[in-house]
């Protein structure tokens, strides 16, 4: 790791200095739509009161909805196209201060990946009103699976989950 | 989306009939060691109080943990890398009743990203040993958040938050 500047960087943040692997693909999904159109109108955290949200699915991945509005909350995986993905140590409050990155919620990460967990309102076709998003308008949605603590697998459990 | 059956497919899953789009792509940051060396010994879902596993950071992102045991649970997001992509419905059961893969968990997704909340044991250096994944041994490591409940942001609340 190499402290390499850059003015929109504060002190004491750090960069990684090297190239940027390509190990695998994300494919978009849909597109987020939210009120906030700029980045000073997105919260930094998503309320599960908030406004309503949009998750509009292609055409193509509509299908594979079926089933959803049996769940109330879900996790929603989007893809943070706007953000650097090289910041090492971060200064959220820019005083000098440091935090290593995976000691962050920030959108500046190596796979720049927001989760949010959000509240289902309805289903319009292939489109999914929700609660509790804090991300950019148009932001390219990459999965939705049901929240993990309401979810019980259908398959019987294996041997493995009696351990 | 079409119904193509694959010889691996159960009754009434259907498969996306469509190239696969290459919008973004990810970097692998490290690499999970789990006790799962096989499919069958992995369970459905992780639990808190199952095996310590490990998050092997690569060295060059070693720094990026700085501050990480402030917090008990993590949020871990890898890359299910023995995942087929185009399933748009599935049959857990294998009972010909399908669902959405959106209203699953399954490792089959269109981005095979998997998501644990884990709890955090101990840091040893750029590794990680934690509790509650449910992953194959050699899993691709992409990315490490706090858990959100537990994460309180660092910079001042925006007047969006007040909203």
């Amino acid at each position: 790791m190499t402290v390499k500047k850059t003015s929109d960087m504060r002190d004491g943040e750090a960069v990684l200095d090297a190239p940027q692997a390509q190990d695998a693909f994300v494919q978009f999904i849909g597109t987020i739509r939210t009120p906030f159109t700029t980045r000073d109108l997105c919260p930094r955290q998503g309320k599960l009161e908030g406004p309503d949200c949009r998750l509009e699915l292609l055409p193509e991945w509509a299908a594979a909805l079926k089933g959803i509005t049996a769940f109330e909350y879900l996790d929603v995986l989007y893809w943070l196209h706007m953000s650097r993905r090289d910041l090492v140590l971060q200064s959220p409050k820019s005083n000098g201060t440091t935090t290593g990155t995976f000691a962050l919620r920030s959108p500046v990460r190596p796979n720049p990946i927001g989760l949010s967990r959000v509240r289902l309102i309805r289903q319009e076709g292939p489109t999914l009103i929700v609660k509790g998003l804090d991300c950019l308008d148009k932001t390219p949605l990459i999965d939705i699976k049901p929240e993990r603590c309401a979810f019980t697998p259908q398959a019987p459990h294996k041997d493995a989950d009696k351990a």
